[in-house]
């Protein structure tokens, strides 16, 4: 089973996964960009390259994505996987950075996913407000400096997708406790296992 | 204008550039991957990398030739730039590699390539048995180790494309002397200066 966590930066999905990680036995945690050795270094690339083109960026991204595909969800796929962000985020940015379409992009992503689309996506839903409180209190890395509204658009974006995909989800009110949001999401993970 | 040389390895397409860099004034040359400091690192990543998946590979070469038209190409296109390969292997070693087919992975190039195409395509092609001349003499990098019936067909696909992409091109008999084929090429360069 392969579960998406996805929502923007600070709407508290790796809290989560940690949580989940001592609740649940036999749990696989895998993230995007990174979870490979080639996505490592691609999530290097990403990290520290000055202004790659929006267009190079978005390649380096499926680069990763196939590589965790084939070599992290595939072998595990009669396992629980928990992946911190996946091709939700990866079409949302991607779409607000480079303008392509919402259509060319959700084919882009299914190609360099080879037909192994999530069996859930928990999606963590913030409201402004919350978002620029907890924006407000740490310091921005680069992609969390191009501001909130930026974030606020990819979280919309987010949303649509998460109609169009056709994936099962859940949308989760990230503003409410953290002890609250494990209660929300439990039930759903473990009547997988 | 953007002159493309193509061709599998060996079949002489860097001794023609040094001829030409020789020969005329003002020449931009470049190549993939590897032309901009992000396909530099990309192309580390192709040479040294462990088995990246066919289809991380083939978008890592998307990234380094989306890069490469944007910061390379489109700011020089009043100049003549030569380009030691591009989406012409690109399609071709992906199509051998990962089996998608051609008319995808041209749409795939295209997207990368953002709508500037080669003027000009020049293609060295080498006979069976010049290719396996050329490989008994020197020791094999990684790719060229995936042998010589490998690059047949990688040459063949090559020579398919240049009827599909409805670009200009001229085919070279690679196994002349670099003086025939420098007198060969030379004048299709020139009257574009």
């Amino acid at each position: 089973m392969y579960v998406l966590f996805e929502g923007v930066d600070r709407a508290g999905k790796s809290t989560q996964i940690e949580l989940l990680q001592s609740a649940l036995a036999d749990l696989i945690v895998t993230k995007e960009p990174g979870a490979t050795p080639l996505g490592q270094k691609i999530r290097q690339i990403l990290l520290h390259e000055a202004s790659p083109s929006a267009l190079a960026e978005l390649f380096l991204f499926l680069a990763d994505r196939a590589e965790h595909i084939q070599k992290v969800i595939k072998p595990n796929k009669n396992r629980i996987i928990i992946s911190d962000r996946g091709y939700l985020s990866g079409i949302a940015y991607a779409h607000v950075k480079s303008g392509i379409d919402l259509e060319q992009l959700i084919d882009l992503n299914r190609l360099a996913m080879q037909g192994v689309e999530p069996d859930l996506i928990v999606f963590f839903s913030l409201t402004p407000q919350e978002l620029r409180k907890r924006f407000a209190t740490q310091p921005l890395d680069s992609i969390e400096q191009r501001g909130i509204e930026y974030l606020l658009r990819v979280q919309d974006i987010m949303k649509e997708l998460l109609k169009r995909l056709d994936r099962p989800y859940i949308i989760l009110d990230a503003t409410k406790s953290k002890e609250e949001i494990f209660h929300d999401i439990l039930p759903h993970i473990r009547k997988h296992q």
